[in-house]
């Protein structure tokens, strides 16, 4: 795809409550720098604290592209978004959605998109083909986020990780695999949209060789031991062909994300299966840290939860938003 | 999808070799009385050995699909076989085929058959969309081929099991993955060509619960081990939950399809791997028996290795070309 233009301004629409613009909220936490603002309609329940702009401040202060940061139950695009969407185009912004139904295919949107020559992002559909994965070994390093489930820290974890690593002047890419993942980087590759078959290219593809001391921090999406999901994380497992893996759980979840009667998998199991997968590409391959999502927890308790898993394990455990990524990036500058 | 009309004519095209027929030749070889002959060119210089017949005499014999059974170079349709296709419409033939290039693609094909009232089953594309899969356990029976690289024989050893299991009064069906399979079956999904998140729930669609003495015999598809394809083979072990698998394996293989540089896992190493895949969903995966493709090998040679890996592993071990799967069907049968 090609990159999404940015300064954003966050389109919050008639978001019913805070979790329905959680896309925005990512985007505004880790990129608040590229965030000129938030524009909500009248009854908006969800607010991020950042400015409110109309469209008009907002490409005065130099916003490119506004951002489509709510979702609607099973991703569609509400009627009341539309006028917006066109008054934006009008005035020059590009358009960018996680969204399961494509704003491309809103022939009032479409059509004026063209007329004014702006770009449409649906970011949730590959917009290219990509060649099958070959495993070959490429230069430059890769570390992937995996996790004992969906939606326990994936992708937190690796913007914490990159964000600690370009503190240090190290020199490494967030990669990310999936849709607020891809409008925080402005691009990347939705995995669990592309073909089965062309998997682990499209994740080739998203992390080329590079320089020796390079860095791909590449978002992790599910586990090799979801049943629903495993064939998307396998051909991003063995894609990516990581040097590093950071596993990251959540200690209060109860089942696995979808599956009331399923429990999860313990983190021991959960790095067995993601070393003897990883290992397929890259016999280097090792768990090098723990990430625990422990907002469900009283700081007490995720002290506790962290020093415990560490110990269990020997292995750096953080929290990301807690503690921050630093003894995980202590290891890999170890490595 | 909707079933695809039998019985067949099959058309060879121009084939410029046996090899480019090897679709026609799969479903000719299984389904000889879905078949009513085979439609060739002037230049054609591939022969199943049918009779030869025009579009009519077939439709006088009852012929209700002509089955594209040729594939060139990149899975094009060539500008020499419209004619024919479109002749086939006016006589009230359905189409089908199983490459890259849809026939309902071609605008004179699409509006012919669409003229006739006549069906195009592009088998190589699902026509429906799928549910996530959930991993919940399914009354009935399932057998999956896998196997130690891509096209090792799992197609054929599945069908040789239906054949042989059907010969004994047992209830068994074969459930096509691929598109050669689709056209011997009659229906199937081409699993490749599924969007990642939905391959499991495909394949739970594929193989739905059945009568507890039920037995589907899927059709496998490449391997766990595989870089390129691997995840698309881990979502067809977990949404089939196999109580059963039979492990394939060509003997004179140098390296792994598409990959010259890697060398084909062992078979011991191929059972651990879909073994732990398959206990996902099925706690009680295990592989029953062996399928050896000896093609490349002599008839001493052969039998040599069918007896020494069959010691060596401690499961019965077939060819099923050359020996029939009768020993495998009796370890179905004792499990």
């Amino acid at each position: 795809m090609t990159a999404i233009a940015h300064p954003y301004l966050l389109f919050l629409g008639d978001a019913p409550d805070a979790l329905s613009a959680k896309t925005a909220d990512g985007v505004a936490r880790w990129r608040p720098e590229w965030c000129v603002g938030q524009l909500r309609l009248p009854d908006c329940n969800a607010d991020l604290g950042l400015p409110d702009r109309t469209l008009e401040e907002a490409a005065a202060l130099g916003a490119r592209t506004l951002l489509i940061g709510v979702a609607n139950r099973g991703g569609r695009i509400a009627a009341a978004w539309q006028d917006t969407m066109l008054r934006a185009l009008d005035l020059g912004f590009d358009l960018a959605a996680g969204l399961h139904q494509r704003l491309a295919d809103l022939p009032a949107v479409k059509a004026r998109a063209d007329e004014r020559g702006r770009a449409i992002h649906d970011v949730r559909h590959p917009s290219r083909g990509f060649d099958i994965g070959t495993g070959a070994r490429r230069t430059g390093k890769r570390l992937l986020t995996v996790g004992t489930d969906c939606s326990v820290g994936k992708m937190y974890t690796a913007l914490a990780l990159e964000r600690e690593m370009r503190a240090r002047g190290l020199n490494a890419d967030f990669r990310a695999t999936g849709q607020t993942g891809i409008l925080i980087a402005g691009d990347g590759v939705s995995v669990d949209a592309v073909v089965s078959d062309f998997v682990a290219g499209a994740v080739e593809w998203l992390t080329p060789e590079n320089d020796p001391d390079h860095w791909d921090v590449v978002e992790g999406q599910a586990s090799v031991l979801h049943p629903s999901y495993a064939g998307v994380t396998l051909g991003l497992v063995h894609g990516s062909q990581p040097d590093a893996m950071v596993l990251c759980h959540e200690p209060t979840r109860r089942h696995m994300r979808g599956l009331p009667h399923r429990p999860v998998p313990g983190i021991e199991e959960t790095i067995a299966a993601h070393v003897a997968a990883a290992r397929v590409t890259n016999p280097d391959a090792r768990v090098i840290g723990l990430s625990i999502n422990t907002a469900g927890l009283t700081a007490a308790e995720a002290d506790c939860v962290l020093r415990d898993t560490a110990d269990a394990f020997g292995l750096p455990t953080v929290d990301p938003l807690r503690t921050g990524a630093g003894p995980l990036v202590d290891a890999l500058q170890d490595l």
